[in-house]
């Protein structure tokens, strides 16, 4: 029986997605070979590449001056890459949460001086977003984290800022319009929006390769290579590839970003509007901060010792995911854009009752 | 219609491979959820990486003083990350082919004068692996690329080196027995004989971490980062590393790497016996360094011009990826583990059909 998945990610995929996906992996179309043996370097995948690097465009508004590529190693790959490439005196970051905490780490590689980190929630336990900030405007970049996925916070709003702005998207992409533009490079691991574990999407503004530190870099570190080659510098990560690109249609049929950001909102009011209104229940993070696609909620401490009954409850419901990240403790449902309103319907119903019940 | 695959990677995989792999991305088991969807720390996914890591140590008799890692970005990363890690003063390596010299590039990154080319077959085009080369006793190891995907040599038997021995097996991994104790590390891209692109195998021995240089290393791209968290760093390839697992229980099943061996002589004798007795087809090797993996043939001066209507041929009789790479022509017959031997007769078939027709 089909499960309510509201993992962190990986996590849920469309069920027109997995139905494709498995179909190609027996067969490719026509083609006589599975989406696993075709080459990268064939016209049976050239052109799905070519399609879901369009479709990406399309559905971001991704002006033309921008590349897509798709890589290995994950976002965390990505942390060491960016300064890798970009860092020469100093590069601002704003840290927001676990992963951002990391993003940093790497840049410090290249001296901690080097690293001004503008703002901090951590006194709070990265309950929310920090505010009021300088951006030092004479940084190579600014680096920001716009949702946290472990604390449940998000930045919703596309910053102005003066020098280029690094936006790790690893969990919100796609869920709702982004003004590109503002941004100088967009990345993120694919498992969560886009498809499963083993993509990480790169949008580059393509003048950021002017920019690049004049430090030795490794081939497969510099991002000119994969750009100069579209991608396939090596061989790219196919069958996930081929995901995104299914996945990415979905999201087109349904109608765009502009229509997954109002699901997204339309769920997380559901969880929101209901834990706001709880005796039991309560929400981690500052109310205008609140993550829209992973929602981190507690039980109020007098009701603290129910949460592994709750946990119980709802894992015997056929939910899974919601156990909250031992940082935070408590739950987190990870409503991401393939999550059905319908699960979103079930977790609440199923909350309401347990609070009933237990009250 | 199903075809004959000779892809040079990715490649063919085994049909049961490819089925148990479409149901799993429908639903994993009775898990409720998709092989793509599962979260990478959980119940549904942990024991299945456990148990392929189990499979790939029981198959290639592995030592317990070694680690087996899963990662992204591919055999060209990897490039990077030797020499990252472990040159310090002097590195030794053997240039046989494109992705050799390759690797030699990208350890030069730490000085060219660290990077000593023991031995070369560029001279010849690569078409053979040079012998009788000596080892410098205080390099900090000795890199070679055991099969050459390109120009179709390859070393089969396990040197003895006086230094750490490193060696790039992607493209003949899980081909026949190896002595892994005589390496120090062995590592590729899984999408040859192991299963779709999007994961390299890493075996690493783990006194090696203790060589590692003291320059600042990005975090994922320490060797140790990844042996310390189990290949569970970040998250891994969950799909493609599943692929693997079902590889190796297919492999299993048919009675491991000697069988596999054993199968991969019968199909290439069957070609190069064949093109050996042509007055139409010649191998571009040297007979004693022959690849089992990839079997590069070209035809002889007096045919040349027939060189495209026979690759027409292939094609429209349902046979796939064996034009030969453009910086030797021909062709190239890729015969990985999963390909039957009913496609490598139907090719011979084709081929002495085509001769005779066309003397």
């Amino acid at each position: 029986m089909r499960k309510h998945i509201f993992n962190a990610g990986p996590c849920v995929l469309a069920d027109s997605v997995r139905e494709d996906t498995a179909r190609a992996v027996i067969e490719l179309g026509n083609c006589g070979q599975s989406i696993m043996e075709v080459s990268h370097r064939s016209k049976d995948f050239e052109p799905i590449l070519a399609e879901t690097i369009a479709d990406f465009k399309e559905l971001l508004n991704i002006p033309e001056d921008y590349s897509i590529l798709f890589l290995g190693g994950g976002a965390s790959l990505q942390f060491c890459m960016v300064p890798y490439n970009f860092l020469r005196t100093k590069a601002a970051y704003l840290n927001t949460g676990t992963w951002a905490t990391k993003a940093i780490k790497e840049a410090q590689l290249w001296g901690e001086e080097k690293v001004v980190v503008v703002g901090s929630s951590k006194d709070k336990n990265f309950s929310y977003i920090p505010k009021g900030y300088e951006i030092p405007t004479d940084a190579d970049y600014f680096h920001i984290t716009t949702n946290n996925t472990i604390k449940g916070t998000e930045i919703r709003e596309d910053y102005d800022s003066p020098v280029p702005l690094i936006a790790d998207m690893s969990s919100d992409i796609m869920s709702r319009p982004v003004d590109v533009k503002k941004y100088a490079m967009i990345y993120g691991g694919a498992q969560k929006n886009l498809g499963p574990a083993g993509a990480t999407f790169v949008i580059i503004k393509n003048s950021m390769l002017e920019k690049v530190s004049d430090r030795p870099i490794p081939t497969m570190l510099k991002y000119s290579t994969h750009v100069d080659e579209g991608t396939m510098f090596n061989t790219p990560p196919v069958l996930p590839i081929y995901v995104i690109g299914q996945t990415l249609k979905w999201v087109k049929s349904l109608g765009g970003v502009k229509e997954m950001e109002k699901r997204a909102i339309e769920k997380a009011n559901m969880i929101y509007n209901y834990i706001d209104d709880s005796d039991m229940f309560v929400g981690t993070v500052a109310k205008e901060d609140r993550s829209l696609m992973n929602l981190c909620f507690v039980m109020k401490d007098k009701y603290k010792d129910l949460e592994p009954e709750f946990l119980k409850c709802a894992t015997a419901h056929n939910i899974c995911g919601i156990k909250g990240h031992r940082s935070v403790g408590g739950f987190r449902a990870s409503c991401y854009n393939a999550l059905d309103i319908e699960s979103v319907k079930f977790l609440v119903d199923l909350m309401k009752d347990f609070e009933v019940k237990n009250k």
